[in-house]
């Protein structure tokens, strides 16, 4: 199976990335993470994008927060889909992380999730990875019936306490 | 090789959906093109989610406006990655729409382009479709050269103009 | 007379939307409430709304917080009126709430309160109801005047206080 | 049946408030419109609306821009259901009207539907006296049918024109 | 001298409002404090602002939050200058007060202070009345250059303790 | 009488500022008009406002755009009562301005009006200026009054032409 | 003298660039225009970047809109000062460029200007040069006086065609 | 050396501000520390500018929050580069500060830094005098570098603590 990469600009967003690799972890996909910074290891940033298909790599999921730019830079230097999480890192609620890693040219495409959405990231990169893997796919849709299940069990939780009342 | 599905929530998205159409075409990408409301055709629209694996999709392009739903509506019926274009057809240019798409709640992600990003939603799925075609591939990363030459060239054409004045 | 449905997108929601159970029971107007999520359990929801009519609701309240849904996918499925509370449940404020609740594709309307504005969502179904009863519409009358009465004495108290000084 | 009365603030927002009146001619339902001013006619608006109900009205629909007070002052004075269209009348887009619109205090309910989002106000007022004649009721869900109708006509020509291409 | 009115809509605005209380004190301004609510009491409201002038004020504040229609309110029942304090009190930052409160319909100006300004809406009345109180407007330019000494204080301080390092 | 100041950041302000010298014309209100820019001609705007009481002014209206610096500089260097207008004049839709404009602080008010809210700007100075003027505010009341009788006959109109039909 | 270099993204940005080099020729600066994207000519534009001050530019301008990473591409390859210019080139009126140029993390300033501001930018990057060239910042400093004059010769103009009427 | 200035509108602003200290005095760059308001003390800020260059300043730092005028101010006054450092001091995030900052005039530029951003308008500062001076762009390069490798270090350590899981 191909390899999920995480990249993330500064270890202060590990908190909100562990939830992408939980979530991986959860589905067993092999996967690396790492800390390089669009502005401050650009080099190796674009090296590891350069390489990552070769060096068995499917998706990248790449995480910042302010003037996100490292997975416009990750998109910029390989044709793997590239998933962006904006990180809220700065006064303005990671609407300017959002912006900044949505807002993409032409020719570049980010695949963006929600402000600090760790989570979807990493089920986004395994839902690409089940296009070719019928057990991942298994998996995938189980854990939907699984969240299903959770919220009709909570609906007749809170149904019943409030229920049918005049 | 898996077919992508372009849905738009309305005709009028059409004119923009169009480059996501041109982009596919010219990669020789198979496609199908509808028109499927989140909130007129509700249940068509989960229908053709519920079965579009089994139907030969391996990606899923929703476009839509204000509040867009279509995207969301399609990745809580179905595990295929999803991709949603937020169209431009308010008067807050946008934003609602862009905010309507990407904040989807954790488990069901949807990777959001930028507003309008019809062209860059068409190359997500190309190069989501590639990881298991090496021809697309090849033909994505000539198209970045391409890409680059062109800028390149518009690179010399300026500089000459412009260029080393004092 | 025709009951309220409380329909909640999560039971995080909860806090929030107890105002409105508070409400209601204060004006004793029969109510159900329901955790039924537009993307986990959609066809619990539209199933909900299908039949919601012959089930003896009259309106119907959704509350949900970031790419709010919930409300546009119940008023896509009964013509009942469908009132929405935005719920800030994400770093922008509940913005992305207000938008996703409020920007209704002609056809398709929602009630939209306030941000978080579960009380008021609440009096507006009891308004509704109170069309055909007029001993409800009695009860929002006198509680008008209540409230008028307590602004009326704080404005006593407060002016007494600070008082013409000069 | 009950009368739908359309207030607007200022002959300016004729033009959007028209949909509502057609929608409203459509569905046969009878009506009043009316220009009341919050700021210039504050004391005819009041009288109108505290007289409203025994007037034979059963929802007010108040259309207004910029810091749009008329559907908030409707609310003030009356507890029928009001209904607010924000009206995109400055150079904010129109969010300046929605947040004066939507973001009522507790206690005074305003119905808020989307910017210029007339012919909703007018469908949700429909669907509201509908609670109580079940011709109206008819009425809505066969239009329903037919936007659907439309829709799945459009899609079939769509996909027809663009269908299933590689 | 004319009195000044601060009215509040509400008394969980006090504690902003108090800094208006203050700055009135301080100077030895005539005042009232008033709780109208231009949704609860909004005929009482109306009669304050009717009778204001003839009751000896000379400018009317209007602090409230959300979607804020009191200073609109008082602007349209008196020709007295009417002072706004946008109060944030909702999940918005402010935001929804500031643009119900200043962006007023022509011929019905509001006179808006910063988002919880409430020491500048009373210097501003002050400065109002001081057009016909020399007093009072020698004691406004005491005041500025009382400030103004603070602020030099602290350069020297300040400059001191950090100046002329390499 | 005491005279009005119309500043402008730049005469690009005029075609916005021509609705204040209208209204002060239609009131017969003295007043100048002049263009001094808060950063291009710091020192005469300083001068200016130095000067203003003594010269005769009792009210200044500031209108710039974009980072509108001007009417805080008035403020900053007299203690009449300033009143700022937010030109629109950037591609932010004038929201730049309003918030350089409005959100002053603490010592230094401003008196913000909408958004391009000329003629608002001039009819609040001469409502300032009305306190010790009472033939001014008798004028300020008849316009009021035709106001209301304006909206009152374009109801009339209006309501007939639409009026109470089913 | 240093030479200035002019970056843009796109040859689509040359309308507003086009301010930049005219301000820099009338300085009589010396300066490169170029067409480098951070991401279709990522190696070339940190190429350009990495021996910009050994080929003798003293500071860098960078231009380019929606998810701008220019600048900040830029900035990460060379300690030269850069100058970001945000440019509108999406429906979000330049807010995007502006958070995407501005927001930039510690360690990698980018000295913004206004959306559109290229005759800013290189008066900033002239008013960099000119701290070692006294010719240069004399004619800086004509400029103000000339700007300056401009508009105190408008200001006559104006002030006697509108000039103290009552 | 010449010196940079760092001025602040109010001592609220130092905390934000030591980081731009902290970072001059890392670099052992010559620098002032001064509190001047925009507003407060007008004419002290604009002769500390005037003289500025001729007092041996190159840069000028400048601080402030909401209605941010004050490195506005400092440009209007002088031809040195002005850093502006946008101050989150209001409920709006910094966004007010930021536009009122950034969104300047032409002819008068303001280098402005992200919200808070004072490390960086400190290193702006040292990387335009490092233009003229061979060893600080030494020490801004080694700087890098040894940001470079605490990214690089900390990538080891992540890589490794979740390193290649499947």
């Amino acid at each position: 199976m191909k390899k999920v990469a995480i990249i993330m600009g500064s270890d202060s967003d590990l908190p909100v990335v562990e939830k992408a690799i939980e979530t991986l972890r959860e589905y067993k996909v092999p996967f690396e993470v790492h800390i390089y910074s669009a502005h401050r290891t650009p080099e190796r940033a674009r090296a590891f994008a350069n390489t990552a298909a070769e060096n068995g790599f499917g998706v990248i999921i790449a995480a910042a927060g302010k003037a996100a730019h490292l997975a416009g830079a990750m998109a910029a230097s390989c044709v793997l889909p590239i998933i962006g999480i904006p990180i809220k890192s700065s006064t303005l609620d990671g609407l300017d992380a959002l912006l900044s890693t949505v807002q993409m040219p032409s020719g570049m495409p980010v695949a963006t999730v929600a402000i600090d959405g760790a989570a979807n990231a990493a089920l986004l990169a395994i839902q690409i990875l089940a296009l070719s893997d019928g057990a991942l796919r298994e998996r995938l849709e189980k854990s939907r019936e699984s969240a299903r299940d959770k919220v009709l069990a909570k609906d007749e939780e809170i149904s019943k306490k409030y229920g049918c009342q005049g």
